[in-house]
Formats: C-alpha cells, structure tokens, sequence
C-alpha cells in the first residue's frame, strides 16, 4: 500500500501574481483613458475586457480555496486577498467607464498625480505577491503603500477642494466628484490588500 | 436511558424562504411607486412596513444559528446568506424611500427597466430557497441571476447616459442618480446572495 | 517542573473602552465644527490628530488579538468590535473634513440634531464596554442605541426633505447631501458596534 501524498498547494502564489498583474494592466488602461487624444470608446471597451479577464483570476482563487484540503494560510485570508485585489480592479474599471458614461470633457490634471499613486501601488502589488512564499520582504512593501495612501488622500483633498472653488459648474462637480472618488478607492483597496498581506505575515511569524 | 436526537434543524430553509418572499413583497411596492398614479405617501408607508417585517425574518435567522448547535451549512455561510437577502430589501426600501423624500416629479421610462430585471431576479431566489435543502437545479438559479445582473448593468449605464446628456438639471440629476444607484445596488445584491449559494453549493458538492 | 498558567488575557476590555473613548472626544470635536465661531482649520486638524490617535487603540487591538492565544471571546468578534469602533472614528472624521475642505457656508441648523444623537451614542457605548467583562446590563445599551439610530434616521429624512425642498441651489446641496449622509454613516456604525456587542453576548449566554 502507498500513501498518496497530499502537498501544500503552492499554485495559490501564483494565482495571487495573476490577479496583481491585472492591475498593472489596469492602471496603464487608466493612465491612457486620461490622455487627451484617447479615442474614449476604445479604451473603455479593453478596459471592459481586462476586468473580466481579472474576474475569471478571482474565480480561479476562489474555486482552488474551495477545492482544496490544505492551503497555504488561513482560507479566509485567501479569500480577503483575492476579493480585495478584485476590489481595486472593479475600482479602476469603475474610473474609466465613468470617464467615458458621463461625457466629462476636460480632467483636472490633477487626476494625474492619482493615477501617479495607483500605478506605483499596482506595480509594489505585483512584485510583493511572489514574495508571498518565502513571506520575506514584505514589510517594505506594505509600510510604502501606507505611505502611498497618505500621499493620494492629500491629494484627493486637495482635487475636491478645487472641485468646490467655483471654478467648476455644479453639473460637471457632480460628474467629476465620482470619478475623484472612484480613483481614491482604488487607492484604498491597495491599502486594503496590504493590510490582508501584513495580517497573513503576522500569523506565520 | 433514551438518547435525545439532535437532528440537524432543517427549519433554517423555511427563515431563508421567507425573507426570500418578504423581497417578491417588496418588489410589488417598488413597482407600484414607479406608476404615475401612485399615492406615493401610502406605499412609502407600506413599503417601510415591508423592511420591518423582513427585518424581524432577518433578526430568526441570527437568532437561530446563534442558538443552533448543528446547522445544515457552515454558520458564517448562513450569516451571509441572511444578511445578503436582508441588503436587497433595504436598497428596494431606500429606492422607495428616496423617490418620496426628494419629491421628484418624473421619473425616466428607463427605471422600469430595472424593475423588471428585481422581479425576475426575486421570482428565481424565493424559487430558489426551498432548493438549498436537497442542493439540486441551483446552477440554474445563479446562472441565470449572474446574466440579469448583466442586463441590469448595461441598463444601468444606458440610464446614467441619459441622466448625462443634458436632458436634465444638475437638481434632477442629483436626485434621479442616487435613485438609480440604489436599483442597481439592489440587483448588485440579488447576485450576492446568488453567489454565497453557490459557495454553499460547491463546499456541499 | 511548574505549568505555566496561561489566563484569559482580560486586558482587551481595556483597548475597547479606549476605543470609545476617542468617540466621546470625536464627537466633541464635531460639535465644536458646527459652531459658527469655529475655527474650521483648527478644528479640522485636531480632529485629524484625534482620528489618528483612535488609528493606533484600533491597531493595538488587532495586534493583541493576532498574538493572543486565549481571548476573551471569539477572535473575529474582537476583530468586528474593534474596526466597528474604528469605522465610527473615521465617519466623525468624514463629516468634520468635508465641511472644512468643501468651504460650506452655512449649515443648517437641523445637523446639530444628529450631532445631539451621536453624543448620546458615545457616551453610552464608551459606558458599555467596561460591561462586557461581566456581561451585564449590555442589553439596556442595545436597546437604548436602536432606539436613538431610529431618530436618527428621522432626522436624516427631515433634513434630506429640507436640502431638496428648493430652499438651496444644487452645488449647496451637493455639498450638504455628503456631510448629512456622513453624519448617518456614524450613528449607523454607533448601530453596527451594538449588534456586535449582542451577538457576543448572546453566544456567551
């Protein structure tokens, strides 16, 4: 008789990198949505199709925690970090599809110093997943995008403060408020995964 | 001596078929306060009574997997599950809610549209409850309420649109648009309910 | 060879009566925001320091919870307080800076209504928690925060009523529609630690 040899599935890492590369995707869509020349539709419809290709990375996660006898750590935590990288891309999505609904014709530049924040959080994301395995190096990661968040919520009070100055009419605030608020919880939802990553490096140590 | 039986306590399924049923209830009075002719105070008041009576089939279900020393399916799934039925009533009571306090006076033709995607999406989860006991013909259920919460949300965009074309002031437009949000965030959370069955499901499988 | 006693570790009562007591300050704060004399700016940036300081009770209570091997009662219910707590801090905090950042004018005197129910929320939370260590007299302050969330929720109405009476221009209400909701979101999550409160209690009975 032989014993069948149930391993820790490692996969889950790799899962994790898929869906945080997605949102380096994500954010170079976001970042071509904000050019003036963008043909508008265009983007939005790849941005349409790079969350769902997210989706199906979340569903992936959420099939293997399902289906497996023993996981890396805590299932709920696999859970919060697949459904909280989720998060950031629906955010991100929700951004450009605004842009593109409401027919917003000129964004503060502001938005730029947002987009800034959220491609240098997508791209510490994607580059701390894998170190999710030896769980080493983390801590530098997740302490820049506290830092990072305390940057785009500065920055968010600055844009809503312009909102309100009376330069803008209340037609276009109301249009340009839920874009300026998507962006932020997009930045958010990258703190949030790596309150998840500090919490799941916790229980190990 | 006589051993006491603790059988598992199959009365979970009945709480779950009744707030089911309080949401088909609620989607009456929704569609009653889009008619032009409506008596919007009266059904506001009804409408209110409705998420009370929900609340107290919301309040059995806490009660009882508090109480419970053998529950059907895992406790945090029962949880999510009553309070996810709890969620669609609240933003059905919200969209009620808001068209009578803002007073608005014409309600776009498209809003229909979404209540026709609710009571759909209602029919198939109080179809769907009784079902959780013997977990068959469930796929069907989720599928389908995962491709009306499409519809709905392609409906919701092509509404958003024309909120933004200029059709409307920026007053009308701050009151139809949360209006409209809440629709949606009652559709968001028919698929949210669909979704914790098929967890349930696929641990069960 | 002597065991070494591990004891309940009885000092999280002490981390959550913490917690509420930056509400009781926040909420002072707030009520000083309101006045006409204020000094937003100052107001405004204490407030910030004050929600910072309730930022490091809401950690301490994580960490303990994370390298507590017995708790007093079950991890994720500690967890759930805890941020409950927290998510109250961050809404007071919400309200003070949008009236500061949003430059409003004059607010309508139907807000310190709200500011009176928040009060009373505070106090009695910040009174209830030394209570959990004995479980008594907790159901007094569920029952007395439902009823004040009641009033609050009329008074939420009534004031909504008021914004889109017509009396103020859609950028006033655009502004005003975000603080009076914020003002809510806090006496929600005053509801939302109360329901976490009974739920522990009713499984320790």
């Amino acid at each position: 008789m032989r014993f069948r040899i149930r391993p820790v599935d490692t996969s889950f890492y790799d899962l994790f990198a898929d869906s945080a590369n997605h949102l380096v995707n994500g954010v170079s869509l976001l970042a071509e949505m904000l050019s003036e020349s963008a043909d508008r539709e265009d983007v939005a419809r790849r941005m349409r199709d790079a969350e769902h290709a997210a989706d199906e990375s979340t569903h992936a996660i959420v099939k293997k925690v399902n289906s497996t006898f023993v996981t890396p750590f805590d299932r709920e935590d696999i859970y919060a970090l697949g459904s909280g990288l989720d998060d950031v891309m629906d955010s991100m999505d929700e951004v450009v599809d605004q842009i593109f609904v409401y027919g917003v014709n000129v964004l503060p530049a502001e938005l730029s110093d947002q987009v800034t924040v959220l491609q240098r959080c997508a791209e510490l994301t994607a580059a701390a997943m894998p170190n999710l395995r030896s769980m080493k190096e983390l801590s530098e990661y997740w302490i820049e995008i506290n830092r990072l968040e305390n940057q785009g919520d500065k920055n968010h009070r600055r844009i809503l403060a312009k909102l309100f100055s009376g330069e803008y009419d209340a037609m276009e605030v109301l249009k340009l408020k839920d874009i300026v608020e998507s962006l932020e919880d997009a930045i958010d939802g990258f703190e949030s995964v790596a309150n998840t990553v500090e919490q799941i490096a916790v229980k190990e140590s």
